[in-house]
């Protein structure tokens, strides 16, 4: 049994989608270096990465969110209607974190968009969406394995791409993942609030 | 009763997303300019716009895709249960179309795709998706009007925003409804297939 899946196991735990997904992924595939290495099973003892769970509410998850994009904290019901909206939706927002256990803390969390399509018999697109790492868990490279490890769950999971969107000066970092700037394309926003 | 509602009731179809969520839309806010005038509830007397519905297979919904990327075809099979996983998920993927009532086809469709998010109080965020008009019906503002609703319904769900990829060339179409290219964002892609 993965450590991902063990925790969530042995504690009793709600996870946003099944852990087993998790262990599916091949890292042994993945694009970018790590130096030391680690693996999504092997970040250190004190840490383990897992899907979001609904405890996590009592282990800081949206205090580490409001790192990211700061005044957007909501209470516990609102957490958990949010939480089971999202998990009733089936594996579609794959929100993985990686846990302090040594303080029972999420100190780092990114999320797989696994949006459906009729087109290309049936296919899916993956977006890789608001990663965030704690500030004193910083240059642990919790943030590359979370890329990396999404970026192969897509693949896995039959994603025709995966993308992201970043600032212009992160594209040479991106880049080791084997994510590319298409020349011709462009994105465009609407802001609303 | 709103012109999309009522066809999906009279024909008892089984519809992707409530038709009454489409009704929701006040269109008198769009920002681009519809010459002749046209609404999502006046497309002309042959046309109607709602959300895409399971008998969609039969009125050449997957030939309308086929136009937009080839070699995609899917059986009935196939669609009901792409279908199926998608209504189950509520009200993310939220596909519309335009059908010729002369002729019982599918002739128009656009996703947007209603993100959920923990963060900013539990938001929610846009992206317009997979606009395809089947040629014949081009030049009728059908692409226009759907992505122009789709966008209003974007932000009457609460979405904080709306996105969507073109190619270069289209930057100032897509500024007509509000988009914006954002100098600083670049947008990155990794291909699987």
């Amino acid at each position: 049994m993965s450590v991902s899946h063990g925790i969530v196991e042995k504690r009793g735990d709600t996870p946003i989608y099944n852990s087993t997904i998790l262990d599916s992924v091949d890292f042994n595939r993945h694009r970018a270096s790590f130096n030391p290495p680690i693996t999504p099973d092997n970040l250190g003892e004190e840490f383990v990465m897992r899907p979001l769970c609904l405890e996590d509410f009592e282990r800081g998850y949206m205090e580490l969110l409001d790192e990211h994009v700061p005044n957007g904290l909501i209470n516990k019901e609102e957490f958990t209607e949010r939480f089971n909206k999202m998990k009733k939706a089936g594996d579609i927002h794959l929100i993985t974190v990686i846990e302090d256990v040594t303080t029972n803390k999420t100190i780092a969390s990114a999320t797989l968009v696994n949006e459906l399509k009729f087109l290309m018999k049936a296919t899916s697109r993956g977006r890789i969406e608001d990663v965030v790492v704690s500030k004193p868990y910083r240059g642990k490279q919790f943030g590359k394995i979370l890329l990396e490890t999404l970026t192969l769950l897509a693949e896995k999971l039959g994603c025709y791409e995966s993308s992201l969107e970043c600032e212009q000066k992160n594209i040479t970092y991106y880049s080791k993942f084997g994510y590319q700037v298409e020349p011709n394309d462009q994105y465009m926003t609407l802001r609303f609030k």
